[in-house]
């Protein structure tokens, strides 16, 4: 290895190019600056390669080949079908190659220099970057560390080709015969709903009693999961597991000494991450971070040291690419000059279940709880005719509001186009809508959308698909 | 046949329960109107029986089964598919069924009186019902029309089961081996699409050069009509149809003397309405019409004579569910005296083909002829991470914003999702967001919505997935 003593000078050096060091890298480029992008592996990160882009893959096959029954009711004959984990394996394999390549040719584009190699920080204004065969130094003017995170395993748990994590699940190369998820965020339910519409056994054991999604939603993804014969520990503790020649036995706890334990084939365990920090040399940089490691960033992505900025997974709070996204290119544009900031109060949560779930803004209970005196207005999917049309009419809309104000708070949506749907919640939540924001529009018809209108329409008792109350109701109230 | 003497009185009398008129006779009957709702057929009226849900049925089979081969592509092995017409004709009716059952329970559980019958004005006050087996007298205080609108043929030619329009296109009991459809609109551009997917021939035949839409749009569009090899004919009138015993002939004129003849099994003309306002009585109550016969009304849906209310496709302006169902219920609340409003230059306007088109405000085209100095933001779908897992890269995204003041004026996209990524545009425009309102929030990852943001920020070169121009092209602008 040649040591070089002569550092370079760069006026930005990323680490990590994932989502949120990729969309720093181009914002930057696209302000003037010159950059330099250190990856260890591939362009594009966890996100495409183990993370967003392989799961939604799988959550849409398995979505589209739940929807084959519904197909034939509306005149779509198959004859047989089946899941080929092969050719499924194949295709998110080609999707993610291609999008490898559109980031690739953008860095190119841009003028990105692009290294291959791992860096490690020796002060606050040099960076090593070690690409194996070649040491070499540089000098940078501001830093950006997107490095992600890992998923965490319980102590005395070892990976393998059956004890999975949500970035080694991509390894599999059959449908498992049956899978233990132990989680509570969008992953494992996506997962868990994925498996089982594909054709294996699914247990999900979560520690929590919920999901920490709006509680109307949840009842009805409760009956959901139920209805999809997917198995739900609740409140169970993780306690552990032990991996036979063509098995897994996990054990759990509940509250006191009650004690489950599950047999399975596989195992995926989706509870917590830790930053990706180690040998990246903070120590040398004494930047904050939590507890847990993860770094502390405000909200222009500035660390602690303020030429060094982070963005992403590998920071405090949650765990999302639309997060890392914000923060890479709130980081670029800062040490640009520009007064941005980011604001996480509105990023949607978005769950690729079958029905799908996403949400923007407050639930009705953290509205309570945060002393506001509520106002909400729901409708089910089964009033829509645009559900009806598609024969997928679980789930409902939801809107929360502030009963002084009418300002909308929060917006909630299972069912068939929640994914896009929620795009209106989050422009109507930024731009502080009011009901009558909400309801004044022309609503195209036949459409899903229609179920915002009835949903804030409902919250006064003028929801057109929604029956007056009876009499008796409205007394008891 | 009884003719009563004795006028029954009513606070209100609804002529017609398509979307216009029930919506209106549900709003009413919520703010404490007693509401008499005259249909002569079934509830729910064209829109339900022959227009919006039947054809969204179809468009949605379309692409249901041209979605197959993609299917496979992702691993979900199909061995043999058919598209049967038996099955699908059923389906829709059990929508149809499902759908107005709906209806008329909601009727029932506001307490809305409903008669089957036809209605003819007497004077401003007075309306007679002919049930068929007796007539009788109401006296009302308001009055809404919402009788819809018919299909025009050309002179000349006679409707058959080879010749169809939109509304007996539903009786078709076999997939055309051929169909030419003579048509502008977005049912023409719906039906070419749809039955090109489910394989029968298809030919389009156009009085324009274009849909109307946003050239960006219509260009893509011309492009997936040509790739799905639709025939299409611009700028040709339509001449006259020959009917022989298995096909039929038609004759189309192009500007000067150029004529073209198509021979076809069957033929769609979806050019033109004509009110349905025969033996209304109208005269009796000198009601101002245009010279197509469409009753003039204002904002508050009142046409010129003030305790009668239109609404809907016998009114002036667009034929849209979307505009009936507002209009409806701006005319309940009116007549309440509250001070009810609409505005159709929001209106969405959505085309189901595949990919789906759907736009809000003004095209480029449009807001440079009403002054603006226009900036635009465009963004391919297949730049869209999403739209790559769902291996549908069709399409774009398009954004038209004032220059000056940075407030988008319009917003277009066609596209997978384009039917539910739309409202997210209504709810901007309605809410006059600026540019920093779109390019600021958060957006989900991966998403079809996406596009949006890449749109926004395109307008100034700081999207993300769009390669810098190169300095020869930027130089040449």
């Amino acid at each position: 290895m040649v040591v070089g003593d002569f550092a370079t000078k760069r006026q930005l050096v990323i680490i990590g190019g994932g989502p949120g060091g990729y969309h720093a890298a181009i914002r930057a480029a696209q302000l003037g600056i010159e950059v330099t992008l250190i990856e260890k592996e591939k362009l594009g990160g966890v996100c495409l390669h183990k993370g967003c882009i392989p799961s939604k893959s799988l959550t849409q096959s398995a979505s589209n080949f739940s929807s084959l029954s519904q197909f034939k009711n509306m005149g779509i004959s198959v004859s047989e079908a089946s899941f080929e984990y092969d050719t499924f394996s194949n295709y998110f394999s080609s999707v993610v190659t291609g999008l490898q390549k559109g980031v690739e040719a953008l860095i190119k584009a841009n003028k990105i220099e692009h290294l291959t190699g791992t860096a490690s920080f020796m002060s606050g204004e040099r960076i090593g970057i070690d690409s194996g065969h070649h040491f070499e130094m540089y000098e940078f003017e501001h830093a950006l560390i997107a490095t992600g995170s890992s998923p965490l395993l319980p102590d005395q748990t070892k990976l393998s080709h059956r004890i999975m994590t949500p970035h080694t699940l991509w390894e599999l190369d059959e449908l498992p015969e049956s899978l233990f998820i132990y989680g509570y965020d969008y992953f494992a339910l996506e997962a868990a709903m994925a498996y089982k519409q594909l054709g294996s056994e699914v247990t999900l054991a979560i520690p929590s009693d919920g999901f920490g999604l709006d509680a109307s939603i949840e009842k009805e993804l409760q009956r959901v999961l139920k209805k999809n014969k997917i198995k739900v520990f609740k409140n169970h503790l993780w306690e552990s597991a032990e991996e036979m020649a063509d098995s897994v036995t996990v054990s759990l706890k509940k509250d006191g000494d009650e004690k489950v334990s599950v047999e399975t084939s596989h195992v995926l365990f989706a509870a917590g991450y830790s930053p990706n920090v180690e040998g990246l040399g903070l120590e040398a940089i004494s930047i904050e971070r939590d507890q847990s490691g993860f770094i502390i960033v405000n909200e222009h992505s500035q660390s602690s040291v303020s030429n060094i900025y982070a963005a992403g997974d590998c920071t405090i709070g949650m765990k999302l690419a639309s997060k890392a996204i914000k923060q890479g290119k709130t980081a670029a544009e800062h040490m640009a000059g520009m007064q941005s900031a980011f604001n996480l109060s509105l990023v949607p949560y978005v769950v690729h279940t079958n029905p799908p779930i996403a949400s923007v803004g407050l639930t009705e209970e953290q509205a309570r709880a945060e002393g506001y005196e509520v106002k909400t207005g729901q409708f089910s999917m089964s009033g829509n005719g645009f559900a009806s049309i598609l024969g997928q009419k679980e789930g409902l809309s939801k809107m929360v509001m502030d009963a002084k104000s009418d300002v909308v708070l929060g917006i909630h949506v299972m069912g068939a186009g929640a994914v896009e749907m929620i795009q209106a919640g989050t422009f109507a939540l930024e731009m502080v809508a009011r009901e009558e924001d909400l309801s004044y529009p022309v609503y195209a018809h036949p459409a899903l959308n229609e179920a915002w209108l009835e949903a804030i329409e409902s919250a006064s008792g003028k929801a057109i698909h929604v029956p007056p109350a009876r009499k008796k109701e409205k007394s008891s109230v």
